[in-house]
């Protein structure tokens, strides 16, 4: 029972919160990575990067322009490749991605995309031979790639994508070409000044006929000269809220050649002299969005315990304002609004967390039933990735933001690295699939799956996560706070399910029915998505052996469990789940968890053991040492590089100090 | 009847918007901006400044570096000078806030801080005499002032800045100082590098007293040569969330003397031997607090606008997806989740542009009363300002966001300009009172109005805006949402009186109790703030003439209230204020009402009269020509200088051209 993150000369604030530890931050840190030897291979990498010469007087990065970054990172990822097939057991991808992680900050690389999607698709999309040619290429360090498929006028509707691939019968090859403006490729990350190849996601046209967006891979740039070969015309998008790290890009190709056998042949192919042989699992291409958005849910989360790591440590150094006491300012964290901005959040962290888990751990079931043929898992996954992603993207955005805001005026510094976690975090919302789409596929397929229910055949009965769908709600008296979850997840569905049915009855076409209930049918996935982590939560605690633990997660749970219900009293009250007088009572009760969450809190938040590196903020350094740091942090502005800006010599000055030679 | 803001070549996905007009543009913009006259003055401007040569091939201002911006914008300066005197009625400070906002863009100018807060402090704080001798400096141009108040450890809680000013009767000086770090004055706008002058707030110590905080002016670099001045360090804070444009600074003071008359002598005085003479009016500091909130309302309000604008005309050029029709893709702004974004949003302006301009006339009312010794509606002022400012502001960023990820990708890029227009005005939340603490002053007075209730005594039965807390509403049947809200924040208040009077009889001291009601303070805080705007939405509806204007704000109005009913619903059910099945009802409605805002929305956003220089957006341009445009837009990149970057010349090169002489 002790917390590990004191050192000497540490600020006395957090010494004093770091002594009220009631459990074991060791144990807590090993849970939250996953195991013993996940945790210590993670410090190993940190000790060992850290070290490096690349690492050395390391200027923050909010203080460099993008053509800074790019000199910098450019060489760490020398550094990185020298070292990563050395350091790194590289058949474990949680390994890799570790170790990448801890070399560049969350803004990314020149390598995110080849490492992340581009390589992914070169070993789940190629047939053997295209993968062992493409794949030693990549070992050699030849190439580096990514993948564009979003054009400037199309993200969501793939179908309508514009940028065409002609089979050419007479050289066998296929024709690359940018119709349209709003064809242009945009946004692929590292496309605009890095990459050299990059996978093209195109219309397949042969002879004529459209069969529909499939990828293929290109050479953009000379691997000599690195030069945009002839037809191409590539370059950066320019400056986006985040990632300035990062060259998202825009590629037009006037008629641009390519062999056939550089079209993705794992699943659909085309044969010399333009046959087309249809994939045989229609679903296989399904199975890598899924997987994104399944590493997604950590990597939201661990965003938002990045964010609540720093506003808690520093809640407890900043003293404002006094309370009984009118001679000593208090920490702010004693506040209770204080309290009922930032423990939500962290409670939210970990149910996000758990959510993670579980569905990691469901997608690499599900995969393997998959390489048996056997997609029944599928479109479960399919459901619960897209509304998870949906909610908690969002809610992680609302959270960081509860936390820069609860840092007073320092948390709109770039000193505290929350402007730039949320600014990056909250792209989360709109890539790898626009929430409000989200939402309404998990909303489809719970549409589609209690229709079995009025015909009573659900084969869902006893499934933990849709099972709920199929019980007798009638004569069943709530008991707890799952339970009311449930009903409302339940009526909000079959609500609206009723009223899409009385529009389509009324004589109107699905779609624009669907379109009516739209907002509904968005709430009822958000509901079920509640549903579903309120499970996971609450199964997760249960597995836990330490008491300690188990008794500090279980107060962030019932936290979570009371703040989401006050959250969705209306429904509870509308559907006669609750009393009014017991909705207050269970209010009170959350204001009681914040203050026994209170004396935990710096401990609950250490034991996400990021390092500084990670965090990039002078807030949430964690020796808590703040506004001496603050102030040597300030001068490397670039302003102060000058103590009179040129600009002031040149402009101000001069009308300041006209006629004006003597003093006051 | 007409959509004035057509012209050729516009895109005509707009073009078509447009003529479904069925009101007057041009009546609804002189609305907005309160009369023809401030409406032609506003074009007037935007005209002459456009044709000056300082503006010229502007480069977008988010290429630039902090650097640059500052080269831009000091020229810019000396050319808002140089015309200010010529161009404007300066007797008028909003056509000289006008002029000024057209001159620079929202991020500001070294000049921000000198014109709207150091410049009214010498007006307002400063006697006759001194006035005069700084006014006169003002006009020769020869100082360019600030106002340092905060500190980088305090913000909210003034009584504890720690910069001291200790009388020295030997000299007849002040000696200004920072005993420790977190003295520090940290974030006063154009203080790091543009201001040679500034208003200090610091403690007054005569013979080792302390008489708290008060103002003092001192310079604090060399007019001729613009260094700082012996004693003082100074600089920028460096970069923040936004507002890159302005130099926040930090400064300290080792014992630096100023003449006893530096101090700020209108209210509170020091004679010569440090006789120290009390303010007649406490209240008197009060009021610039209250205006600069009042002020803010507006200004929230119109970051609103801004984004409204851009999202809804490219919701109506951007087309994604197919409803009934297969063949044709629908303009997204048709998808009731878009609509459930967007119009809310665009309905919240128009309640926060109604709130902005009954709370300025208010503040007008109350400042001729103040003249003449009344200030007995300041404490409403002060409550209703401290409420709205939190409330708002809160709301605002979140309705940007929605606006901002309603345009999907783009969006997240600069050059939808809303990450920028997040960035800047969620700094709302925080400048000018930490919302959490404002809300707790909106409750405060609140809580000690009700008191006044319990005992039969209130002054303010008749009052229009807090009236309603004195009706008997056990009998009262409620019939429309106004009364509605009225009851919900009648009940939510004396809820939390009550509980706050059972924790006080239990013996626990004041402050304590307060800080265990604090969120249902808020809480209560948030629920008058809803009934004002409630009430002035209302009140300045119906003094409109016009009908064709009556009625298209009167959608947004029924949309406003039955969404604010939608997200109080709960409330509504615990105090049995309405059923279930009415809300339900309500809900419908509400989702039919989208539906017929839907075709004036492009109308009612260009009656905002935004020019294109104001929104420095792609996506919300005037003529709609927004893929070209980006495409365009994109060229600018510091990274696409060039064809190859250097960095990748450097590092990346050698690494993948290695061995590697042929073509794939």
């Amino acid at each position: 029972m002790a917390n590990y993150y004191i050192q000497s000369n540490d600020n006395f604030e957090l010494i004093e919160e770091r002594k009220k530890c009631s459990f074991d931050t060791q144990t807590l840190a090993t849970l939250y990575y996953g195991g013993v030897d996940k945790l210590k291979k993670k410090r190993d990498f940190e000790k060992f990067i850290e070290n490096l010469p690349e690492f050395q007087n390391e200027k923050p990065i909010i203080f460099m322009s993008r053509l800074e970054r790019f000199e910098v990172n450019s060489k760490k990822c020398v550094a990185f490749l020298e070292h990563f097939f050395n350091e790194v057991e590289t058949s474990n991808p949680n390994e890799a991605a570790m170790f990448y992680e801890k070399f560049f900050s969350y803004e990314g690389s020149p390598l995110s995309l080849h490492f992340f999607v581009f390589l992914p698709n070169i070993l789940n999309s190629m047939e053997g031979k295209q993968q062992e040619y493409w794949l030693n290429l990549v070992m050699q360090k030849k190439i580096i790639g990514t993948y564009a498929q979003t054009e400037m006028g199309h993200g969501t509707n793939l179908r309508k994508l514009e940028t065409t691939a002609t089979y050419d019968k007479e050289s066998d090859t296929f024709i690359i070409n940018s119709p349209t403006t709003t064809s242009t490729k945009w946004w692929p990350g590292n496309l605009g000044k890095t990459c050299n190849v990059t996978i093209v996601v195109a219309q397949l046209y042969i002879d004529g006929k459209c069969y529909g967006p499939h990828s293929f891979m290109v050479q953009i740039r000379d691997f000599n000269t690195h030069m945009p070969l002839p037809g191409i015309t590539v370059g950066d998008i320019g400056p986006k809220f985040a990632f300035s790290s990062i060259d998202n890009g825009f590629i037009r190709f006037n008629n641009v050649k390519i062999p056939r056998k550089f079209m993705f042949m794992k699943y659909a192919q085309v044969e010399k002299g333009g046959k087309y042989i249809k994939p045989i699992h229609e679903k296989a291409a399904y199975g890598s969005m899924v997987f994104v958005r399944s590493v997604m849910i950590h990597q939201q989360a661990q965003y938002l315990a990045m964010a609540c790591t720093i506003a808690i440590r520093y809640s407890c150094i900043r003293r404002q304002g006094e309370l009984d006491d009118k001679t000593k300012e208090v920490k702010v964290l004693d506040y209770q609004t204080q309290q009922y901005r930032l423990f939500p959040q962290l409670a939210k962290t970990w149910a996000f967390i758990c959510g993670g888990k579980y569905i990691l751990d469901l997608y690499n079931k599900v995969n393997q039933e998959m390489s048996s043929g056997n997609t029944d898992l599928l479109p479960q996954l399919h459901c619960l990735t897209s509304g998870l992603k949906a909610v908690i993207s969002y809610q992680v955005g609302l959270g960081i933001e509860q936390c820069r805001m609860s840092c007073g005026g320092h948390g709109y510094s770039h000193a505290s690295g929350l402007p730039n976690i949320y600014a990056t975090q909250i792209g989360g919302c709109t890539y790898e699939g626009e929430n409000m789409v989200m939402l309404q596929q998990c909303a489809r397929y719970i549409m589609k799956i209690i229709d079995t229910t009025e015909n009573n055949e659900s084969t869902l009965k006893n499934n933990k996560l849709f099972g709920y769908f199929f019980k007798n709600y009638n004569n069943q008296k709530h008991n707890n706070i799952q339970n009311i979850f449930e009903k409302i997840s339940y009526y909000t569905a079959i609500e609206v399910k009723n009223r899409l049915n009385k529009l389509k009855e009324s004589g109107i076409k699905h779609e624009i029915a669907w379109n009516e209930c739209a907002v509904d049918l968005c709430q009822a996935a958000k509901a079920h998505i509640r549903v579903f982590l309120c499970f996971v939560y609450n199964e997760f605690i249960k597995k836990i052996d330490d008491l300690h633990i188990k008794n500090t997660l279980n107060l962030l749970k019932e936290l979570w469990e009371t703040y989401e219900l006050n959250q969705i009293s209306a429904a509870a009250l509308k559907y006669n789940l609750i009393s009014g007088e017991k909705l207050d009572e269970i209010k009170i009760e959350m204001y009681n968890i914040l203050k026994k969450i209170r004396p935990h809190a710096v401990s609950i938040v250490d034991s996400f053991d990021f390092s500084d590196r990670d965090l990039i903020s002078v807030l949430g350094r964690r020796d808590g040492n703040v506004y001496e740091n603050l102030l040597k942090w300030a001068q490397e502005s670039e302003l102060n590089q000058y103590e009179v800006l040129p600009s002031h010599t040149k402009y101000l000055l001069p009308m300041t100090n006209d006629n004006k030679k003597s003093k006051l």
